[in-house]
């Protein structure tokens, strides 16, 4: 699975980077039937994922990944699922969040889309 | 999202509850294409993932699902990616440790199979 690994440590390094530097700049990785659940709400297609990722209320954040994990996910194609834990940092807050994302990625002319994408706070115990 | 929301809150009531009642029982839920990341160990196959899941080193675990989200996770079939947050009791102990999964679920013949399935606990920041 060396390429699967690969292809997801590429894709989680520009995702966050991107994020991370400008959220707008995003919405070339979804497309019309990509789906976000962000904190339990549901959100669909590339433009309102974006107005919503753009809409969040913190201006400056880092992502930090902790784990990464991939598998493929069809026999078929060529997709996978890709899940990330890790640490947000927000508007350089000391306290750091614990974050779990789960995307899915679609293969789409040599690249990838984000066909699913699941994200969620992990607040303490 | 309503059905997909209840298949993923049945699946995962008895998925944990087995789990934590008698880990043997869960290979019906795995195929010889199934695929368990644990804590980054990738192990294939329903035998070996039970194998595995048996042969972790603790005796009492109870696992408290916080958060559960789904969405479909393929035009095609009626399959669906289960991402999972929440907390392990293991042996009894004090503190809970924090978990993600994720699962996805194939559809077959009025049931469902897990075909990948990622672990990971989520350490404090």
């Amino acid at each position: 699975m060396a390429d699967i690994n690969a292809i997801a440590q590429q894709f989680t390094q520009f995702y966050y980077t991107t994020f991370d530097a400008n959220r707008s700049n995003l919405q070339s990785l979804y497309r019309d039937a990509s789906m976000l659940t962000w904190e339990g709400t549901p959100i669909q297609g590339a433009s309102a994922i974006v107005e919503k990722l753009v809409g969040l209320p913190f201006s400056k954040v880092e992502h930090k990944v902790t784990t990464l994990d991939a598998q493929p996910s069809s026999p078929t194609i060529a997709s996978l699922i890709v899940s990330v834990t890790g640490l947000l940092v927000v508007d350089g807050g000391e306290n750091a969040l614990q974050f779990s994302q789960t995307f899915q990625l679609i293969p789409d002319g040599g690249s990838y889309y984000v066909l699913n994408d699941i994200f969620r706070l992990n607040y303490g115990a």
